[in-house]
């Protein structure tokens, strides 16, 4: 099977394409420092990128930017960096990437913790999250062609702890192996419509 | 107190401020046909609306469109219209409203039973209510001057279904007084963060 890892430069992309490099042919792909390039939030770029890999049977996001800063000094300019990139990034890449997953394929994409459990400057990354699950549980139903599609919410990552772990005291890390396996299992299994939460 | 209603000229808008009307001050907003007007996918059009109006104790959003249409046709420009309306719409509501909020006061958005239980072609409206639904329970916690923040979901309102019935089967449909009861909880009750379900 061919799998198209977006983000796959990062802690959990990495994560996942070790995950899955025994079962799947993988096609690495981020903005810099993969073999394919790819900014999600451009849709030209998606469209490029999509029309280079060509046809594919799981397709995982991991990518994802936003800002963090205080609710009080967070502008409508602050607050689109995570609806261009964590939201709308994921959400166009499964619309102009439907066309090329194959029949039963998969899409499995990102969200994380905070949208069920804030903390302090996380609002404009909750908001996106929350947007992709219940994306992720719409779409499931009226995808064609037996394609399924999941998101995973990971809590922080145990690797990210030393630079964001002032930001969630008392939060328990899960390591991106753990996570990996939430990607695993959207990938290889039969469900659709879900969020996994690797709390 | 204050209450400034964004939207009031819809079903569930005319509701709140019959709701509401023996106990607040009520400023009636809407994009058409209301004393205020403000179309909220222009940050302009709300920074005007609010040096209008001045300082309220609640704000109140009923208002959000989105493009209903099944998965395979939802390209990017489609989808960008729940984007900037029902989400970003609301969401700038509270980023560029907030200064106007009089401690201790309020603010009651509104998201939809389509993020919980999805319909066909439902998918742009679910991820703009589960992206509301997110920002509030993440913003609620760091509000300034004891301000909160609370969502409201209803499911289809009674007086919508001649008209969305079709799309709904087997959904309950509630009267929008029911789903006021709701507004009326958040804006006088003490509780912040939280996603009403009027389902």
């Amino acid at each position: 099977m061919k799998l198209l890892v977006v983000g796959a430069n990062g802690t959990l992309g990495t994560a996942v394409v070790h995950e899955m490099k025994d079962t799947a042919e993988i096609i690495q792909a981020s903005r810099k420092n993969s073999p394919i390039k790819v900014d999600i939030t451009s849709t030209d770029s998606i469209r490029s990128m999509f029309e280079e890999v060509g046809k594919i049977d799981a397709l995982v996001c991991t990518a994802g930017a936003a800002h963090f800063g205080a609710i009080e000094e967070l502008t409508p300019e602050l607050n689109s960096i995570a609806v261009n990139s964590k939201l709308l990034g994921q959400v166009h890449l499964v619309l102009l990437g439907l066309p090329y997953i194959l029949d039963k394929g998969s899409i499995t994409l990102t969200t994380g913790i905070l949208m069920d459990d804030p903390i302090l400057k996380g609002t404009s990354s909750s908001m996106a999250n929350g947007g992709v699950r219940a994306f992720v549980k719409s779409a499931a139903i009226e995808f064609p062609r037996g394609i399924r599609i999941n998101s995973v919410s990971p809590n922080m990552l145990e690797e990210s702890k030393e630079k964001y772990g002032s930001s969630f005291e008392g939060y328990e890390p899960v390591p991106a192996k753990r996570a990996a396996l939430a990607f695993r299992k959207s990938i290889l299994g039969a469900q659709t419509g879900q969020s996994y939460t690797v709390y």
